[in-house]
């Protein structure tokens, strides 16, 4: 027997409408999004969806954090709602959907239910939160973060942008600073969608990534010092290269990630050679090795080898080297009901999906420590994200969208 | 028979005290100096240089490079000079003696022989080159590459400054741009003391490095092209990740140079990573590869191995590569009569010695093309040059003065 609700389906076109809306205010430089939180432009895409909110006859509460809640009563008001949701801030050169995807799409899912006179035993919450992005205030989902018992909130307010400015004070100062005491808020469960923001869905044609992980993370600062000489007066044998040490161990951080293959990722981005002139042996260099996998294991494993192996190295180059453990948080292992619910949509609807480890941070890693969550992705162009070039399909929206409404609605109970 | 010459050694002390007293001119901020080329400080002390010349009783000219020829006069006036200089232009955080040993240690040369009343057949004269360091106006060993017929005298006025001041704007308002055609000044051999710059003597506690060769240079800049993609949500087999493309060239360099052994050497002193983000992978690196060695076929192969070598490792990583020579010269041999003048020499003052080549520039691989030349070099503590600690031992300078002494005497034949 076929449920009613097999077919449901939102209106992907309506959902497009509001991304383009959400997308005039705070427009970037060429042709994405520069909407900082707790700037003017954000102060202004927060009223915009909060009259949608309204208009879709939800309930906006907002905590001192700033997040936004929108409720969508549930028939049974001694339950907790199921939530769903992301983040409207953008980075300073960012794209249209990241982050906006997730919470419009939310939005569209209440929008349908009241079109079709949809009823959900459990509450459904539609969540802004606060500072996801984290370049105008380090550190990135950090509203989440505080919900989640991570950060303090009075650390939280003490946070300083590039200016000095506060961000307690930029909350009061937008408006946006409510009344709720962080996190007593309770849900049930958070679902949130996003787009993939790497490059294995479109690659594969796949249309949802059902995200089981989220990648914890490692960031060692390697300093080898060897000595400055000349390029040209000293002998092979008698050179301290501190340059051919780091060369040594990228290629050694590469070997380590490809063996705890096909999850674990590993590379250097950030490169300093010391005094980095064309006819000088370099006497120093700073690096930092991202190690990344699902399973913490893997990733203790990848730091001691990167440690063991980096000194061996060192020692054979007559280098000196030091490490600096400078960021890092833990693997994420999403709720496993949270993590079918998406499964079992993406099922239901006929898309193509697989399993999916994220490897960039979400505010669903941080909730997930105190709500059962769960992720949905649904591809990007070419794996481009944190860049005004940002670009999706509106079926891939469709998709993900869909997949987010049933997952809600299978967990929130449809009142027949 | 012991020759009286035998026993000859010049006056180490005022050698020493000259080197001092020149230092006080354009003192740098760590007790080397600051006496770029053309400079106030330049000027000051070229006119103390010719002051001590006059005061010794030469005749000192002036060419249209600037370059200052100091004439003590022989018997026979027909005949070619004898030359010996280096220069006396520092770089701005330099030593006390890269250049200017040389010039004083020529003039300590003809202060000797008038004490002691020796005549030279061949007229012997003191040189100070304008413009050896090229850290004001690149490239460097200017009026030395004039001399030679490397550069042309229009081009090289032309050379900028940093604030956009040219060569020969600043050789006039510094009072130093005389009135000899440049090469003109015809010689008979050339030779140049000068500190070593590198680890070799000192190491292995040699007086007297015999140079037989200069090295010649090539500079190749590498540019790997692959995707800024993020280090967390790509995986390994899809990253193409140019900062692990040049770590694997940087191997493949050392190897190269080291096939070469014991003359060549070769490393990446320069490199620049983009975007150079933790969580970004290289998209783009740029580094340069200097290679060196005293035989141009073994450079043609280091080029020609970089460049395959390098095609392949891009090849197998996805990246794109680019090649372009930024700069070289080709090996110097030195006149093995000048050459064999200098071991002659160490070995009659009993002076450990051994061949050596250099490893950097010199105006006498330029001035070698023109006119039979050849090298004296000296240890400095630990290698260290181009840099204020530059240091050096007073019998170190002694022993390299006097080998210059014997080597410019016998060639310029004593009168008895």
């Amino acid at each position: 027997m076929t449920d009613t609700r097999d077919n449901l389906q939102l209106n992907a076109g309506r959902l497009w409408d509001s991304i383009m809306d959400m997308a005039k205010i705070g427009p970037g430089v060429a042709g994405g999004n520069n909407r900082q939180t707790l700037t003017d432009a954000d102060g202004e895409g927060r009223t915009l969806f909060q009259t949608w909110c309204e208009a879709a006859g939800l309930t906006v509460g907002v905590d001192q954090m700033g997040t936004m809640y929108a409720r969508r009563d549930g028939t049974d008001s001694s339950l907790l709602p199921v939530c769903a949701g992301s983040h409207l801030d953008t980075q300073p050169t960012g794209g249209k959907y990241d982050g906006v995807l997730g919470v419009l799409a939310a939005l569209e899912i209440v929008r349908t239910l009241n079109d079709l006179g949809i009823r959900t035993r459990r509450p459904i919450e539609i969540i802004n939160w606060t500072n996801e992005e984290g370049t105008r205030f380090a550190p990135p989902m950090l509203a989440s973060g505080v919900y989640a018992g991570v950060h303090d909130l009075e650390w939280a307010y003490d946070r300083e942008d590039g200016d000095g400015a506060k961000f307690g004070d930029e909350l009061m100062r937008v408006g946006w600073k409510g009344d709720e005491a962080v996190g007593a808020r309770k849900m049930h469960a958070f679902f949130e969608l996003h787009i993939e923001q790497g490059p294995i869905l479109e690659a594969e044609t796949t249309d949802i990534g059902v995200v089981t992980h989220g990648q914890g993370l490692s960031w060692t600062e390697v300093t080898l010092v060897g000595k400055e000489s000349h390029t040209g007066s000293t002998p092979m044998p008698m050179r301290r290269n501190a340059g051919l040490g780091m060369a040594r161990i990228l290629e050694e951080v590469d070997r380590i990630a490809w063996s705890h293959a096909p999850y674990a990722v590993g590379a250097a981005g950030h490169v300093e050679v010391f005094p980095n002139s064309r006819n000088v042996i370099p006497g120093r260099v700073v690096f930092t090795v991202d190690f990344r996998s699902p399973d913490r294991a893997a990733i203790e494993d990848m730091e001691s080898r990167l440690r063991s192996d980096g000194e061996a190295i060192a020692q054979d180059l007559g280098l000196e080297i030091s490490f600096e453990k400078v960021g890092g948080f833990d693997p994420v292992t999403f709720d496993p009901d949270c993590v079918a619910a998406v499964r079992v949509a993406a099922e239901r609807l006929g898309y193509s999906h697989r399993d999916l480890v994220s490897g960039a941070g979400h505010d669903a890693c941080w909730v997930n420590k105190v709500v059962p969550s769960a992720m949905v992705m649904c591809p990007c162009v070419d794996g481009l994200s944190h860049n005004e070039a940002e670009e999706i399909d509106p079926a891939w929206a469709e998709a993900g969208a869909n997949v987010l409404l049933h997952a809600v609605l299978d967990t929130a109970g449809v009142v027949t």
